[in-house]
């Protein structure tokens, strides 16, 4: 846990409606000494796991996600909302709210042997992740790390991910923390 | 212009739909000396022209933004599809093949003095780029550069451009080079 990223967080209450308090990242990504924190923090626990390959989530995970490609010289793949990825793809489906929506990996950017990092910006209810995770596994590669900026833990949503690694940097235990 | 960077980029034909060839930056991501040229050669414009913010477009600019952010110790700055900034925000149309969108910008994103990289991976059409710019400069910045990975000239998204500082990485003359 870090307080240093904590506190470039940004609270904005009733957002996207009455009683969410949003946390907001674009503070922190305007303040370079916390998001190269953050950074630093996922670094080094990805060269501990010997990650191969990063996973990054359509959009805020991408933000995260060059940055780390770039500092540790491994190769960047993208997980992306359905209809984006131009090549052969395979989905999964999660639930929002009201109804379902899909992410789609492309067939060729990970395999067996690849020991990949799953990266977004945030874990609350754990969907979006639960299925970025399954694609990865669908085409031989290992999960070895789900790694997220900010974890909603009153939501549980880390209850989806039994024996995985989990990284957060940082943690909300209550929607006023 | 880089051949390094334009052989890592993959054609893929009939995307989104038949008769357009797709420009799939996929395969630069996953390619780490190809990325990092890429990511070397806006930071040496960036340093030239004495940036101090680097606004990035919502999603595929943000693969750029973080890592150059974390490059120069730059604050980035999102810009983002219509109702994702919980903050205060401006917005500005552009034009789709049918109807119009709209991105948005923190008001207390970028402010006068500052000299803004507006970063996407495309110009195509332009129609993003040019209502990025219009945003930043509402907001009394100054558009100091419009960068991009990919240009493609036939369409001549440029010419929306009059008088900016101009940077493609690669450039496409035609829907088949």
């Amino acid at each position: 846990m870090s307080q240093r990223i904590k506190d470039a967080i940004r609270a904005v209450p009733d957002f996207p409606k009455p009683g969410i308090m949003f946390r907001d990242i674009s503070t922190l990504l305007s303040d370079p000494v916390a998001f190269k924190e953050s950074l630093d923090l996922f670094e080094s626990h990805f060269k501990a796991r010997g990650i191969t390959k990063i996973a990054a989530i359509d959009s805020r995970g991408f933000l995260f996600g060059g940055a780390l490609a770039d500092r540790m010289n491994l190769p960047l793949v993208l997980i992306r909302k359905k209809g984006k990825l131009p090549y052969e793809t395979i989905s999964a489906d999660y639930e929002l709210e009201y109804g379902t929506d899909s992410l789609e990996i492309h067939t060729d950017a990970v395999s067996s042997g690849d020991k990949v990092a799953v990266l977004d910006d945030l874990l609350a209810t754990g969907g979006t992740l639960a299925a970025a995770c399954k694609m990865v596994e669908q085409l031989g590669a290992e999960v070895s790390t789900v790694a997220v900026l900010v974890e909603l833990s009153f939501i549980n949503g880390r209850a989806k991910f039994p024996g995985y690694d989990i990284l957060a940097l940082v943690d909300y235990d209550s929607e006023s923390d």
